[in-house]
């Protein structure tokens, strides 16, 4: 059990970001063969880990434990005996990494007690951090920079995204009914969190804590639905009761 | 018709990189809401073009008029009277553009006579230029760091990309049905350039020279079919010959 620092939020948010930093400088300069390569440990979310899934969530952890519990896709449960807990995917689109496909990061999400209050989710290609703590407002910042990037959003929402797309074909049958064009990502929480410039964005199939607590209270404005098959989010009203037909009828 | 200087292949891949760091540049500095507004022009390629789009093609134009003609999605087909000429795509991903989605870049083919001789594809996001010129092998370039990038690929294919997966729900159910799992990423030159990373690439629906003539010749070695419905390139002789099977069959 570590010795916890009564919690404070400004130190939380510079420790958040320096360790995305971190990561960051990491995959622009030391990255390896060896990050490639399976762990050969399953980590506590099921999936076969990558040695760089455990190298971003030490570097997570390095950054973080000082204020709370731990809890993480690859090493489960850290207790620290904290009110406060640190829910961490420290690689989300594991598979676009895995493939060189630029479009992959990381998501922090802050919980007191049971109830996530803040969530920072970072895109590791374009480095732009998204956050929200405390109820306040959303904000961008640029790990590249160390600046905070405009949030003025210029963006006209014309598209969707539609996350594992692939496992619903009936879904793309009545995407394509409804002349919805849509992109599938594959980094979870990057597209929810990114939902603010979409249609909707919708993930199909079964979700975890670690994927989008981080990325669902940074939109918790939005329209969202959640079952155990699908997770939707939209800012449109319309758009959403849309799909939602859609995905009741199958 | 412009004076045209004796066509240098240094000079013109160091034109070629200027050329992107500036729209690389001009993203990261000078983006405004301008830029995200239709021009209310109709472009040679058929689409309404946004003014992003024609100011990068003038950031083009002006780096590289002077080694031939030009023939580009915004403007068509400026003769300067040269057995060279320069293919464009300004913003391939207008659409990720407009949504904020960071994946987008930029195209540019080198033609003698008829005959592609290179190839220059960047994303914006990563300000990766991967490029192969006069038969050399793929090279790979960061604008940000003025840097070559490390050829040396980690990455272990096991995703392929599928572009305009929404107008095909028929194969996703047969891509579905082989347990082949896609993305759709809205960019086509970036995910074609990119193919050495994935099973396959298949682009449905029509394909323009603009779009593709760059990135084809960057995988000039791969298997490649091109029809009027499909474009289909693999590394991967045997998921070439299971897609090819598939989209037959439609």
């Amino acid at each position: 059990m570590k010795t916890l620092t009564a919690f404070d939020k400004n130190s939380f948010i510079k420790a958040v970001k320096l360790a995305n930093k971190e990561i960051f400088d990491y995959i622009n300069n030391q990255i390896s063969f060896k990050d490639y390569q399976y762990s050969n440990t399953i980590g506590f979310g099921g999936d076969n880990s990558l040695n760089f899934d455990l190298t971003a969530e030490n570097i997570f952890i390095k950054h973080l434990e000082k204020f709370g519990n731990i809890y993480s896709e690859e090493c489960g449960f850290l207790d620290n005996n904290s009110e406060y807990t640190i829910v961490i995917d420290p690689l989300d689109g594991s598979n676009n990494f895995l493939n060189n496909l630029p479009y992959y990061g990381t998501s922090v999400a802050l919980k007191k007690n049971e109830k996530v209050v803040a969530g920072f989710v970072t895109n590791l290609i374009s480095s732009v951090l998204t956050y929200k703590i405390f109820e306040d407002d959303v904000k961008y910042f640029s790990l590249k920079d160390n600046l905070y990037v405009q949030s003025e959003n210029f963006s006209k929402s014309n598209l969707a995204i539609f996350e594992r797309a692939y496992k619903f074909p009936n879904i793309c049958y009545k995407l394509n009914e409804n002349k919805i064009k849509f992109r599938c990502l594959g980094a979870v929480a990057l597209s929810l969190c990114d939902a603010r410039n979409y249609d909707f964005v919708l993930f199909g199939g079964e979700h975890r804590e670690f994927d989008i607590a981080a990325a669902l209270y940074i939109c918790e404005d939005f329209f969202t639905h959640k079952s155990n098959k699908f997770l939707l989010i939209s800012k449109n009203k319309l758009k959403f009761e849309q799909v939602l037909e859609i995905i009741k009828e199958i």
